[in-house]
């Protein structure tokens, strides 16, 4: 079976939800079922939103060697629990020939599978995130997000609270925000950001289709080494 | 700060409930604070139940394999989410020179956190680990161990629905064995196979002290990082 590479820590939290998403979503009966996976979490890659949205330290580097890592170790293709780290997405594709799965492709391959044809899609994720226009220009659904005063008053202090450890004080702005999308006629809510679907399995779970690009990931990941 | 290496997979599951608490367990404030940590998790390696009860294949040359990866990631020392595979403790201790934190010593300073200071102390494991006297020999408490008919009737099977994504079942029938083994006199019960505490966590908490060797050996991966 095929060496599966996970490029993580970005927050360490969302690394091991992925890790405990890729076990429970493998049909397996036994151990020796499951797909052999690396993670290399390393929690001091520098801020993704930081670097992109107040000009602090390029991340790319530190991406570059986890990559090498995950190479080193014998890994045959990555992927990456951080959705922000996507916007140095080619930077990365440059610097190794091992597949890197995109993220945003598995939340496209997830809408699909939960039967959502038709937008407009609410899109929940870093400022960074949005700000790059990671999801707008590759989900193939017109995107809403939320306004300025929610995403700096709301989102970003949840993700901060989850990478802080504080997970069940996240649910009500993040669960507050993902209705305000639907209500705004969203027929589907994208949670991209691998901190935001921690925050909302917190609390009951919400009315209309979610995202959990986590779990998305993971598929991808399940069917990248079973194919 | 220092690399943790963590030598996996055996089960996935319990490796990524190890990173979990790992995570939850650091005091932290930001993602740069969490500690810097590969996985490897292979869940080829051989059973080692089979290996020490029924003569099955050997792990060691698989857990030395997963040695080396680590070793050639950085890490500066070595933890094992798997308290059978610790039979093969002094095997891996002379193929690396980096420290190996032992679970049973984990799960001894854990009794003592709880303030545990008497026995006897309730013992679930698999097969392999009671056959090998991993804990009788370590814990430094006189153990409890379930009779034959409940080890191969309950616990054995209880282990490996938790490998195979079962874990719900696995509460009624591990929380039973836990009980009987307070009911006999044990002032606590060490569960002293990663997957039993996936399993004790699907139900109601038990109603005496329980150490769960996951994040027992993750409070010892913790204080190892911060020294």
């Amino acid at each position: 079976m095929k060496m599966l590479g996970v490029l993580g820590g970005m927050g360490p939290l969302a690394s091991a939800e992925f890790m405990r998403q890729l076990t429970l979503l493998t049909p397996a009966d036994r151990d020796q079922d499951h797909i052999p996976t690396v993670l290399w979490s390393d929690p001091r890659v520098p801020d993704r939103t930081a670097a992109r949205v107040h000009g602090g330290e390029d991340p790319l580097p530190a991406l570059v060697r986890g990559i090498r890592g995950l190479e080193a170790a014998g890994c045959e293709a990555i992927v990456i629990p951080c959705n922000t780290a996507h916007g140095w997405y080619e930077g990365m594709r440059e610097a190794t020939r091992l597949p890197i799965l995109h993220i945003v492709d598995a939340a496209a391959a997830e809408l699909r599978r939960l039967g959502v044809n038709e937008g407009p899609i609410g899109l929940m994720g870093t400022s960074g995130t949005l700000a790059m226009r990671l999801y707008q220009e590759r989900l193939g659904f017109e995107c809403l997000t939320p306004d300025a005063e929610i995403q700096e008053g709301f989102v970003m202090p949840a993700v901060g609270l989850v990478k802080a450890n504080r997970i069940e004080e996240t649910y009500a702005p993040l669960a507050l925000v993902a209705r305000g999308l639907h209500a705004q006629g969203a027929s589907a809510v994208v949670l991209g950001c691998t901190e935001i679907p921690l925050g909302i399995a917190a609390g009951p779970e919400l009315e209309f289709p979610v995202v959990d690009t986590i779990a998305a990931l993971a598929r991808a990941a399940i069917d990248w080494a079973k194919a």
